[in-house]
């Protein structure tokens, strides 16, 4: 009874949070766990802080014979598209949190990666992850494409502004600051205790991938918003702040205008909330959910959005989760946190 | 439907946690929530990483005068007794997170605290918390004082291996380590980031009010340990790792014969596990579970045991949740995780 | 032989600072130690990380008749005005690390502050202590008002943009991030542990008091800039990154010519290094150094540039200390480091 | 003038110390800085923190063939020994802050690493480089093997007391932590941030090569000590807390007692104090400090000694240049700090 779940890139962290994720579903199971590196080892050898530790990860091309309901990826850039073609073509829902299908056009895809996609076809095809924004595309499709992080954080932010004309999108600032599970798993230089603890860096300075993707997100109509995005590694293990600035389209609009635009937005949204004070990060560890702040500094005539989320649920795991409920019909909140994790 | 608990003590750090809990337990319900300086805010503004933030605490005596089918109090040392009376003349069954009832003999009381029992004829009285060991006498018990988070981890460590008379317990050394949610959440000069973040150190060292409770879960028979006990606060928030030394009775016995003993105690325990390496607190943080390793020491001829669990949870709100489960005839995993958090 | 320093409030962590920067250097011993609450406790039990630990604080008044050679303040604010004006009728010269006396005109410290000045005909009477950009007002002076922080941070990344004219100042986008030691050291709720560490949050959005003093420091002939500024807390004791946003005055120019006045700007500056990548607060902990980094978005007309200190040394204490050398007619790095501590 | 150094392994965490600490002696110059994988790298590269940045690594052997006054190693377990035997032919010094001279014998070489060693006459040939216990070996030596961090804690606590006979050394149990730059620093998986950050883990548990270190450091007279050793690793950059245990020999002896024997030990050593409560690790970061603490448990006959330093300092890099200011008849403070960082 359930539905069987494959669960493609089992050990990173973004992979253990689906497992601990499906693992407490009421209506999914764990049917699978695969692996490319880490395909042959018990779960406790890479996961040990997750029970029933004696699973096994398989290797993702014997993985991907199982028979199973669905399927969630979260692999490294480029391993997702030949993986998710062959299980669509088995029939096999896809839930991708990785970045291959999030582009909309060949171009973008190319302005954001540098190179071709080996699927062109396909972009534009993949429904956008984002339930509170596009749930309609999301209902009942074979494949969602899960945006990133950042992303998440910053269109939800932004977009029912965009959209309301109350802010204009040329240009957008949003500094963001992020905990170090968003740098991935592995052993970087980069990435060690000594490297990243008491300190803050900005990093994929004018360069991140996920600029292109913010701004496909802020398209409303024809118009194309152009993004200053500088992202920032904090020591921390979770969780993503992004501090947004956007020109306000008429100096009569208040933070009140603002906030009502975006209460309206996320009334109807269990994991979206406004809230009347600045959002620490904290308040949302382990829970599916996004606090927004809006505010309005008259001097410069600036919007500025302050929008919280944990980076490997609503970010990523959680988010890909929600999809998963809305494609197979069932209530959007299924086997997800509302409540956090704080201390 | 389900059964209605107070939480007594809700602004603290476990009693966030009770309210995390109990919100996720298939058959309990939040019916009252109580504080004392923060009688009368809204959970929003001492819990702001909790959903349904407008429910209010209430003071002590407003919210003991509901009615709620079971209390579950996280008071400071002292404040318990008076009402966990008034709640047990009212027929309300009690969990006790609190120190004030885990003593067993009014000698014992006053030796930890340094004065005498306000109820002193209710020390024995009270099951001692900690299932895996004293479940008989928890199964439905109508009063239950949980251990503290350091005795948790140090009795299961130990006491099964005492038990079987494989160790001797004069003297047991033990070497705790905790995060900083173990001293509390009032802004104390001592509990600053500025204080705890990139340093360690002992604390209540030969003075730890923790020592004697552990003392007595290690009587077996008529054996009365003595135990050297220094925790240690280091810059994390969760976790505890007890570090145990306990003299071995035989030269002859190995680490297997160790492992043997407390897998055996422990087989039927869904929490506690025995593993095959040093457990890092990381691995338990979310959970309720506590990990445990032993080993041996053949030139001094001492069993070393390592043993990890979160202190908010199996040493405090989940453990309180799991004693609640077996007063009321639930299984006792209800409500409780066996995944955790990492990272 | 040398000078004699009198460091008034010399418990905080500027404080602390201040005696071991003088400590250590060739010229300065510490004459007198001041405290307020402080006072009478002996520096091993406010500051045990420091030697001589049985050297005493002084109630301020006490301290203010011994006779010495300079005074550094390091007090809330308020609290240096009167006792500055006490010390310089004595001949005896300040350097204030506190706020009172760095607004240039009664206007920007209302707009700043909220309230009348006590000592309005003393505002421009100070010079304002960043020797880099204001050092012709310092070498001499027996007044120096040490700007903030941010303030350092920001002044140093985009003042000489501004003065050449190749960006403009409306409106400029500051988001910093601080180390929790910015809060100073007294134990509030915000500033526990449990508060800050795994998170990140904004704080004094739109109303800090430091950003009056970021516009102030950025005026250039008749230009007055509007700033957005956006102080972020991230779970660290020290350093401060700022991540400014400054339209371009024309397309034409690029990333090397705006390196290349900041080069020109600080090329004889010990203190001040422009580097190749972006710099992160690990680099200038311990030193007091300022590391800046400058980029141009094209897409959106956006001169960027990231600066990084210790916001304990050249964000104060060592500042205090730079601005002492040249009050005195010293080397300027007279006792301050050049390298730092990583890790 | 001055005395021109070789730092071999100047790209590690304590080769970093090493060149800090140097560069602000004032009787040593670094002459020449060596590394293996790190060869031909600017300083700026590896060393970001360090001024000077365009200083040049050279490859270990052509670093050996300058003209040095004094060559200080810090090279991994086995690469030191032939490089100090072509250096000690030279002529040149050496301070080797390795492991691979430091143990008196070929047995206690191949009880602590396992293997033979390559040059079995020179064990007992090196100075054993901790002032405060083997000073007389030190002054004049032109071969100084620097015990490890962990030794340095624990030999310091308790080598006096099992001096003065006033504890004996079976079973004496020592648990410490230790921050993460003990670890090194290249990038393996447990020591990435997401491994170290909110946990506490034992590792190397009754199998660290520290033990046989520490045993030996412990030989008085005749007896051999067995010490009961277990690392812990905590999540900060430094520092390590020693938490030491030992059977007090008489019962009539008091703390007091104790202390005045390590005060008699210590009272000329500037960088070792006993102090009346139990240090942080915190007080000592940065310093050439250890920090000690004695009390007594009357009720198992028990010496509790806790011991402070900062790994980096006390325990490699500091240490190393103190043997060496004895070596070369300078002051044993020379270039070297008593106050400490924090925060």
């Amino acid at each position: 009874m359930g539905y069987g779940v494959g669960i493609f890139g089992a050990s990173g962290y973004t992979g253990g949070e689906l497992v601990r994720l499906v693992d407490g579903h009421p209506e999914f199971r764990v049917e699978v766990l695969a692996g490319s590196t880490s395909a042959g080892l018990a779960l406790r050898d890479v996961h040990p802080q997750l029970s029933g530790g004696d699973r096994r990860l398989l290797a993702m091309e014997q993985a991907a014979e199982h028979n199973i309901d669905l399927a969630i990826l979260a692999l490294p850039h480029g391993a997702s598209a030949p993986l998710a073609m062959n299980l669509l073509d088995r029939g096999i829902p896809v839930v991708d949190l990785g970045s291959d299908f999030r582009m909309d056009t060949p171009d973008r895809y190319l302005e954001a990666y540098g190179s071709e996609h080996a699927y062109p076809d396909q972009l534009g095809e993949w429904a956008f992850g984002l339930p509170e924004l596009f749930e309609e595309s999301i209902v009942g499709a074979d494949r969602v494409a899960v945006p990133g992080c950042y992303p998440t954080s910053a269109i939800l932010a932004l977009r029912p502004l965009l959209a309301a004309g109350l802010v204009t999108p040329k240009p957008i600032t949003i500094d963001s600051m992020s905990g170090a599970s968003g740098g991935g798993r592995s052993a970087k230089p980069n990435l060690t205790f000594g490297s990243i603890d008491e300190g803050v860096t900005a990093y994929g300075v004018l360069t991140h991938r996920h600029r292109p993707e913010i701004e496909q997100g802020l398209v409303v109509g024809s118009q194309e918003p152009t993004v200053v995005f500088t992202p920032h590694l904090v020591p921390m293990q979770r969780g993503i702040l992004s501090t947004c600035h956007a020109p306000m389209a008429s100096s009569g609009t208040s933070a009140g205008d603002l906030r009502e635009v975006l209460e309206a937005s996320y009334g109807k949204s269990p994991f979206v909330e406004v809230i009347d004070r600045p959002p620490q990060t904290r308040w949302v560890i382990g829970s599916n959910r996004c606090l927004l702040w809006v505010g309005v500094d008259p001097r410069t005539g600036t919007a500025l959005v302050l929008s919280a989320l944990d980076n490997l649920i609503k970010g990523a795991a959680g988010q890909g989760v929600q999809c998963a409920n809305l494609m197979l019909g069932l209530p959007e909140t299924a086997g997800l946190e509302l409540n956090g994790w704080m201390p």
